[in-house]
C-alpha cells in the first residue's frame, strides 16, 4: 500500500491546522462545494476568504477541506483555494466519492457529508456551513447523504437549517429517525435558511457557545451516542430574506416545476437559480450573511470546547 | 473536560448494578418512559416497582435507566424512580437527546432507543420493555429512532412486538432492511402487543432462554453482526385483549383520525387514549401484564447468558 | 461462552483460504444463495464450481461462504458445497440471521448481505456476485438488507448491477444516501443485470483492476469512509439479453402482476420465473455468463490489491 514508504493517499494537513491540532487549539472545519459549486464567480473566492477570516476573528483556526490531485487536504492554502474556486475540473465529492476520486487523481470540493467525515477522521469537532442537505420534495428516495453521514460523525455542525426548496419536515423526521441531535442556538424554532423560522419547532435550545461545548463534552464522556449535533443558527429577523417575498418566490418556483415538467435532480438547481433571479440577488446576499455568522459561532464553540 | 478530575457527565451506576456488572452476574436493563409518560399516575410507580420485582424474582438485577440532574444513572434507586414517576419536569430522552439534556442539567426518562444505547455502552446485554417503536401509519418519514438505534446496539430486546396503531408490516420490513434480528419466543407469529398474533409471520422461533442465550453467544463469537436481537414474546391467548374487541377499537380509532382530521404527531397519543377509554381500561391491564412477562423472560435470558 | 475451551460458534476457515489469508495472497469471497436458491438444480452445483474455477483461473483463491450445522465456514469444500446445493433444508441467511441460525444448528446459504458482512469480518476485501439486492417496485418499505449492509462493510462488491425487476433508480438513490461508493468498470452507465445498460448514469468509471485496487488502498489510507465500493461490471453488448426482448418481457411481467393481483414478497420470484420461461431459458444463460465474468474481474482486483 505504499511506494518507498510514502502512502500515496494519506490525508495532508496545512501547517497551521497541523500545529493547532497538535496543541489542542480551536479549529473549525469548512467545506469547499460552496466555493466550487455553491456561489457564483468571482464572489466565491472572496466569500471563501471572508469565511476563513470570520473563523480567525473569533479565535479559531480555519481548516478548509478539499482534494487536490487525489490528496485530501485539511487546511488548504490560498493557492489551493484559488484553484478550487477557479478551475472547471473540480468534482463534487460526497463521502462515498473520496476514495474513487483519489484513485483518479482528481481535484475535488467536499460536500457537507464529505467534509463531516473528513473532519471527524481528522479529530476536528466543529464544522460550519450554510445549510445542510435533506429530503427532496416529492422524491421520497432522494435524500442527501449528509443525513446518514451526520449519523456516523461525532461533530457539531453549525448551519442555518435546510433550504426551503427541500422538504424541511421530512428532513427533521429523518434526523430524528437517524439519531442526529438537533438544537437551536437561542431558539426552539428550526431556522429556514433564507428566513429565520421554518415553522418547525425544536425540542432543545442551547444559549451559549459554552453550553454547546458542554453538550459535546457530555457526548464524549457518556460514550453512548456517536452522531452529530446540529446547531441550528437562525439569522436575526432583520437580516433574513423578507418572509413574504420568500414565500411568494417559493410558491412561484414550485408552480413552475409543475408547469415546466421539471423533476428529479433538475429540481434543486432550478429552484436555487429561480430564488437568485426572482429576489434580484437578495437571496445570495442572505446566503453569504448566514455563512459568516455560522463560521463565527462555530469558532466560538471551538474556543469554548478547547477550554481557552 | 473535567472539574478537579471529576468528569461531570460520566454515567453513574447504582451500587447493586455496579457490583453485578463487576461480577458478571445477570442484569436486565429497564426503560423509564413507561414510568414518566407511558402509564397513568399513580399506577406508573407501582408498576415500575413490579417490573423490577419480576426481574429479581427470575434471578437477575434490574438496571432501571434514567437521567437525574443531567447525569445518566444505570440502576436508579427508589427515590430517583419516584422522582421520575411524579415530577412534571421529566424530559423524554431518545438517544440523540442524551448529551444535550445533560448539558442542560435535565431530569429525563429514556425511550427504547435511549435505553438500548445506554445499556449497550454499559455492557448490559438484555433489555425488557413493552413494545418497541416503529413506522407510523400513513406517515412514511415518521419512523421511530428505536429501529436505527437497535441496528447499532448488540443487545437482546424482549418485547411484545409493535403496537397495532403503528404500521406493523412496514416496521418489520424496516427491521429486515436495517439488519435487526427478530425471533419469536416459542412462536413464528409476530405478536401484536395487545393481541398474541399480529398476523405477520417470522422466520425464526427460539424455544428457551438457553437457546436465546446461545444466539447472543453466537453473535459475539462470530463477530460479524453488531445489531440487536428482538425477542418477540407474545401474551398467551387467554391473557390477550379480545382480538375482536381489539380490531373493532382499532378500526373505530382509525376512522376517527379521518373524521376528526388528526394527523402527524397527534396520531399516536390519540389512538392510545382511544384504546384506553374504548376498552374501559382493559388495554392498560393487558399492557401491564405483557411488560411483567417480558421482564421475567429477559431475566431468564440474562441468567442463561451469565452461565449460572 | 465455550465448551472445554472450544468456542462453539467461531468462524471456520477452509485450509486453502486460511493459508491465503495468512500469507496475504489474493482471496475472493463468493456467496451461496445463488447455489441454494438462485439457480435451478442440478446446474446450480456445476455453475458454483465454474465460479470457483473462474476465480482460480485469474490467480486468486475462492472463499465460498456458507453455514454448516450452525458454523459459518469461509471457504467451504466440495462436499459442503454439494450439501448446500442439494439439501432441501438450507436456510437463506441474511446478516441478521447468522447468530440465530447458528443457535439452531442450521445449514444455510448466505445472501449478498450475509456474505459481505462475513467477508469483511474475515478480512476478505473483494466479493463477486451476480446482482445485488435493491428497492422493490411499488413497495417503498421493501428494501433489501444488502444496501444497509454494504454501507457498513469496507469491501469491493463486483456485480452486474441490480435486476430490472427491482426499482433501479430508487436503488441508486439509496446507495447515494447510504454513502455506498459505486463505479462502473470501463463505463459510466450502470448496467442492468441481463442487459448492459440500465439507462442510469454513474459519476465514476474505473478502467483497470489496478485502478480499482488503488481506490481500495485510498479508502484504507484515508481512513474516512468505511462502506463498500460497488464495481458495476456490465456484460459486453453482444453477450447481453437482447434489450428489445428484455423490455418486452419486463413489461409483460409487470402487466401480469397487475392483472393477477400479485404483490409483496411474491413479486420477485414471480418476475424471475416469468423471465426464465418467457426468454426460453436465455435469461438464465445470461445470468451464468455475468457471474463468471464478475468472478474473473474480482480475482483480478484481488490480485492487484495484493500487490503481486
Ligand atoms: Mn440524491
Ligand atoms: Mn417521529
Ligand atoms: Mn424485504
Amino acid at each position: 500500500g505504499s511506494v518507498l514508504g510514502v502512502k500515496e493517499f494519506d490525508i495532508s494537513y496545512g501547517d497551521e491546522v497541523a500545529s493547532a491540532l497538535r496543541d489542542g487549539a480551536p479549529v473549525v472545519a469548512l467545506e469547499t462545494t460552496i466555493v466550487s459549486h455553491g456561489l457564483p464567480r468571482p464572489d466565491n473566492l472572496t466569500v471563501a476568504r471572508q469565511i476563513e477570516q470570520a473563523v480567525r476573528d473569533n479565535g479559531a483556526v480555519p481548516a478548509t477541506i478539499g482534494m487536490l490531485g487525489g490528496r485530501i487536504v485539511v487546511g488548504i492554502d490560498d493557492e489551493q483555494l484559488t484553484r478550487l474556486a477557479t478551475s472547471d475540473q473540480v468534482a463534487k465529492l460526497s463521502v462515498r466519492d473520496l476514495a474513487v476520486a483519489a484513485a483518479t487523481g482528481a481535484d475535488g470540493a467536499t460536500t457537507v457529508a464529505g467534509t463531516s467525515a473528513i473532519a471527524a477522521a481528522a479529530g476536528i469537532g466543529v464544522f460550519a456551513t450554510g445549510g445542510m442537505g435533506g429530503v427532496h420534495r416529492g422524491a421520497p428516495y432522494d435524500e442527501s447523504a449528509d443525513l446518514v453521514t451526520l449519523a456516523r460523525c461525532p461533530i457539531a455542525l453549525v448551519c442555518a437549517g435546510v433550504k426551503s426548496i427541500l422538504d424541511v419536515g421530512a428532513t427533521l423526521e429523518r434526523l430524528e429517525t437517524l439519531g442526529v441531535s438537533v438544537a437551536g442556538y437561542r431558539t426552539t424554532q428550526f431556522p429556514g435558511f433564507f428566513i429565520s423560522d421554518s415553522g418547525f419547532a425544536l425540542d432543545w435550545s442551547l444559549d451559549s457557545p459554552e453550553r454547546i461545548a458542554a453538550a459535546l463534552r457530555a457526548r464524549q464522556q457518556q460514550g453512548v451516542h456517536h452522531s452529530a449535533l446540529v446547531i441550528a443558527n437562525p439569522l436575526p429577523t432583520d437580516e433574513q430574506l423578507d418572509p413574504a417575498l420568500h414565500d411568494r418566490v417559493l410558491a412561484d418556483g414550485l408552480a413552475k416545476l409543475d408547469s415546466e415538467g421539471i423533476t428529479g435532480k433538475a429540481v434543486t438547481p432550478f429552484l436555487l437559480s429561480h430564488f437568485h433571479s426572482a429576489t434580484e440577488g437578495r437571496s445570495l446576499a442572505v446566503n453569504v450573511r448566514l455563512i459568516l455568522r455560522n463560521a463565527a459561532l462555530a469558532a466560538q464553540i471551538a474556543v469554548a470546547a478547547a477550554g481557552r
